[in-house]
């Protein structure tokens, strides 16, 4: 028998005719001869309703008790969705975190999983019985209920696909992986194919379907995760090993990232100290920085930018009035409504015409960017919110997405 | 340092306010110099929500689903508990059921504690931590998360008090134990004391303060249980060994059951296969017959009266009708509205007058009773609901609670 994975999101448990649709969907694919593990979400708004309740408690909540709670999302469903296959007729066992032996390490609210002691979920798939774990959750060497942070469910059934060595279908409310957000471009095409790298790029700069780090394991262990809808039959997309096509397409997809903030500190002396000083600071206050660029010196001075998302714009703020009380005759500008928009592709770099093309493209529709920056799959623009779609679109007919 | 056993039930835990409320109290006897271990039920209507909305789901819910349902509950409340603990600087630890190591045994959603692994929560203590272990909850010998069914969370206090060896505080929406039930006999005086014998009797005769497992534990292992307002600060009522007081009070207090049915079954041939067949029929349905009794032989037929309670009617008539199919010239006869109010008092059987005087009593008050049964240390009546209050006053003033 071949096993297979399957993982709904909150959206598509968000009611109890929801989980009964999905048991008819697990069922279904039972039928089909398959042994069925099904990784779910808490339902639909628990977690932030459990956040809001943590709230009321505590303003500086402890992350062990934050678990504790968080924890009960999934376990809710995990129950519900057993109880709605036991109900058509067919036999389901639900398992939490630590029942499914899934062995975290980390910080609480964010860890990690180390290893998953798959035999008990052989053994019941032997048995014939349908598997339904509780993701997001897991169990320490302490003995804690820990929770694996953003896309932990996600990780969670790509983390069991790459044990039991087979596949694992990400069910959810969009129906696959598309070049552009249909939202911003609505002729956006829906991918058939999008190779690890390439789908950890998208996730990593923007593209919101998957988290990066469940797309990881899946690249490290092999695991064909298939994106499709958790409503509607409809081919969605599968993220595998990339695979060289006889007419390659380099340029595969548009990510786009709002709520972005530019940092510029003007008039930095030209010492590597103050400049090591700010991004240490920054470092220390958990500040994720994203595109950073510097000025070329002008009498020994030189201007920093650099990018940051909403979420830790509060830190960045602190740090900068801190280095102001040393440096003062810095000057700080920030600047809001930006997007990143970046072009995503394997090999891309191996093609020197491709990056042209693009400043073509944004010159053409009189576009301004802030910044750039390369990777080896990836052009990035941080430009004006305003001219998003203009640029997104422009970019997505040239390279035919 | 001196452990103490606190238990907060679901009413004192129904909002954040009262959540915080708890804390504060639990801090207070950390603050005497005590070691304290907190025992929680779900938030006010969290379980009926659970319950409700499995019953979405399934008419026939799986056991073993509703038990990883239910108990998210508990595990709620020991997260937030804690969190309020923590964010007023004081040290506090959760537990589910299976990390405070509750093993039980049973079936799913009626459970029974088979041992507590206490060596976790002792060493917890020892560091100085106050411990908020999840009530009605534990895990089996196969890993499954079990429920303790009703009582469950006084269950686990005591269960876990008894471990400790020490004292268990009940601390619920009522002050304490009442001689009588304070809403039928406004005058009832708190007791100071109650043996277990008598809180047993009191219990399973209809008071409904306190499960009757939970006190039964307490009188096997000599745990002193304290039942008091979660809400005021004043005396409650002790559960503890019996104490021959010098002006010792026989009659201890009154209990009242109410929507007890009796059930009469007219013509039926004296013939013991025949009863025995219906009461072998009853016990099958799970139907907990109360007081039984049998009316003298006339003619060679008999009639067998029993009660029951409203739970248990449905099954009650489905025997009944089976049986008549067998039994044609069978009269059923049901009466509703009825009470049953007990007389408890350890030693009373030793006091041959106190029955006469109940007697005495409802006889002046011109109370007809339809079935009467003694036990060690009780009394029994059932009689039509509209004299309740009457009988309970009247036998009150007669005993002096």
């Amino acid at each position: 028998m071949t096993a297979i994975v399957q993982k709904y999101g909150g959206s598509s448990l968000a009611s109890v005719e929801k989980i009964k649709s999905v048991a008819k969907r697990v069922i279904n694919e039972k039928e089909k001869g398959n042994d069925v593990v099904v990784v779910v979400s808490a339902m639909g708004k628990t977690t932030d309703y459990l956040v809001n309740l943590s709230k009321e408690i505590s303003h500086n909540t402890n992350k062990r008790d934050m678990d504790v709670l968080l924890s009960t999302g999934e376990q809710i469903s995990i129950a519900l969705l057993s109880m709605a296959i036991n109900d058509l007729g067919y036999d389901a066992i639900s398992f939490t975190g630590f029942q499914a032996g899934i062995k975290t390490d980390g910080v609480h609210t964010k860890n990690k999983i180390v290893d998953i002691e798959i035999e008990k979920i052989k053994e019941y798939l032997k048995e014939g019985k349908i598997v339904v774990v509780a993701g997001f959750q897991g169990i320490n060497n302490k003995g804690d209920i820990t929770t694996l942070g953003r896309g932990g469910s996600d990780t969670t059934a790509v983390a069991i696909a790459a044990k039991l060595g087979c596949e694992c279908n990400i069910y959810t409310d969009v129906d696959g992986i598309y070049s552009v957000d249909p939202r911003v471009y609505f002729r956006a095409k829906k991918l058939k194919n999008i190779s690890y790298q390439e789908m950890i790029a998208m996730s990593s700069l923007g593209a919101g379907v998957m988290e990066t780090r469940a797309v990881e394991i899946g690249y490290k262990y092999n695991v064909p995760i298939y994106v499709a809808s958790s409503s509607e039959y409809i081919t969605g997309t599968y993220i595998k090993e990339y695979e060289k096509e006889m007419e390659e397409q380099v340029i595969k997809g548009i990510a786009i990232d709002d709520n972005i903030y530019m940092i510029t500190i003007g008039k930095v002396l030209l010492n590597s100290n103050n400049i090591a000083r700010i991004i240490e600071r920054l470092g220390e206050e958990n500040v994720n920085i994203d595109m950073i660029s510097q000025s070329s010196p002008q009498n020994g001075y030189v201007n920093l930018s650099f990018t940051v998302c909403k979420d830790d714009l509060n830190s960045v703020c602190k740090v900068i009035d801190e280095i102001k009380l040393e440096i003062e005759e810095m000057i700080i500008d920030i600047k809001s409504n930006l997007s990143k928009v970046s072009v995503v592709g394997l090999g891309m770099m191996n093609q020197s015409d491709m990056i042209g093309k693009m400043f073509r493209v944004l010159s053409n529709n009189n576009i301004e960017f802030k910044q750039f920056t390369t990777s080896e799959i990836s052009v990035s623009y941080t430009l004006d919110d305003k001219d998003k779609e203009v640029a997104v679109a422009a970019l997505a007919r040239e390279f035919n997405l």
